[in-house]
């Protein structure tokens, strides 16, 4: 694993924390996992041996309801992990993970931890970093559910995709529209109408390719929504 | 403050898990904050000095969208803490408090640390424990806003604060029903008529008391609801 750190994955904002003694400590120690799409990787209630990191393809987190339901908490793609903390503490995940396209995860053992000096030290401080970067990210999906339409939602998503600049944009959805539709707490009929009423916005969705005519023009419009 | 930890502050789970040196010098250090309803405590975007956990009454904390709108993204009662992982690691905090009854707050500076032995190895530990259960909240928050109606939400609250224990069960909402409704992601017009709807599974509400007369039942009609 250690000419790993060659490539994009020492880029990855939990690993760059580290020192490069801790890093490549722990990397030398790590399993990568390639999963084909629809696999589960690990299951809510199980214990999180390792913290898990999308180094390719996307995977969501979800639960599964005492009814029944499934509820799709979160999307990650590349670079992005999870289990930090119940892998640091000894604890249980608290989600359930499945690939949603074809993807690569890199698992890494906090406990079977190294000898190098600061390494528990600087493992609990990328943990906690890491830990509150969920938070906000999920502080800001409660306040979207709370007090925005699901078409403002679809908004959000879309001009997170298209990277936010000004002038023409187009780009493929990373998964499929009934995830993306969990994603975003609607049911996908919903969705559908979602993307319906931002055509006269200048969103237009065929497939999977999403053209924003203008996002300046798709922002103001999300401004002047109500609340719902 | 050492002679506090003769009550009910000792019990609060994030520190109990401090070993009593670096407890009683954390306490020692400590301000007590009395607020009246209405009060704001901190600011989201502030620079967060202090853990802060709530000792008397109740706090909600909330943001405020771009659009205006403010979204109450949880309420905290006695022994809740929050700003836990930004005033270990000097970040800012992601929300706004406000006390929504009269209220008590402890703040504990953690970045003025005491000498104490092993001091910064325990706060880490007890923050990323409290981080946990944060996470934990808000992931089974997520959930519900997903999956779940706003009759559901409202059923599953009411079941908490009854303590779940069957036979009648009467008690006092904790705070006021416009803070309620915005907890649970709703209007007020809407939990009003969730109140109505939970009327047929034997919940009575008048005022701020709220009767339960048999939580089995309520739970069997919670489990039978189907996805919004």
């Amino acid at each position: 694993m250690a000419k790993v750190c060659a490539d994009s994955i020492c880029k990855i904002e939990l690993l760059r924390a580290l020192s490069p003694e801790v890093r490549d400590c722990l990397l030398s120690r790590a399993r990568t996992r390639d999963v084909k799409r629809g696999e589960t990787l690990s299951w809510q209630g199980d214990r999180a041996e390792t913290l898990k990191i999308v180094t390719r393809g996307w995977v969501k987190l979800f639960r599964v309801s005492e009814e029944g339901h499934e509820a799709v908490v979160n999307t990650l793609g590349h670079g992005q992990s999870f289990d930090e903390v119940p892998a640091l503490l000894g604890g249980e995940s608290a989600v359930s993970a499945e690939a949603i396209t074809d993807a690569t995860v890199l698992m890494l053992n906090l406990s079977d931890i190294c000898s190098c000096t600061n390494a528990r030290a600087e493992l609990s401080q990328a943990v906690l970093s890491a830990a509150q970067i969920h938070m906000n990210s999920m502080t800001n999906q409660i306040e979207g559910l709370k007090i925005k339409t699901a078409t403002q939602r679809l908004g959000e998503f879309l001009l997170q995709q298209s990277g936010e600049h000004d002038g023409l944009r187009s780009f493929v959805l990373p998964f499929g529209k009934v995830v993306l539709a969990g994603m975003l707490g609607m049911k996908p009929e919903s969705l559908s109408r979602a993307f319906s009423r931002l055509k006269d916005v200048g969103v237009c969705s065929a497939g999977g390719r999403v053209e924003i005519n203008d996002p300046a023009t798709l922002r103001d419009w999300m401004l002047q929504q109500s609340i719902r």
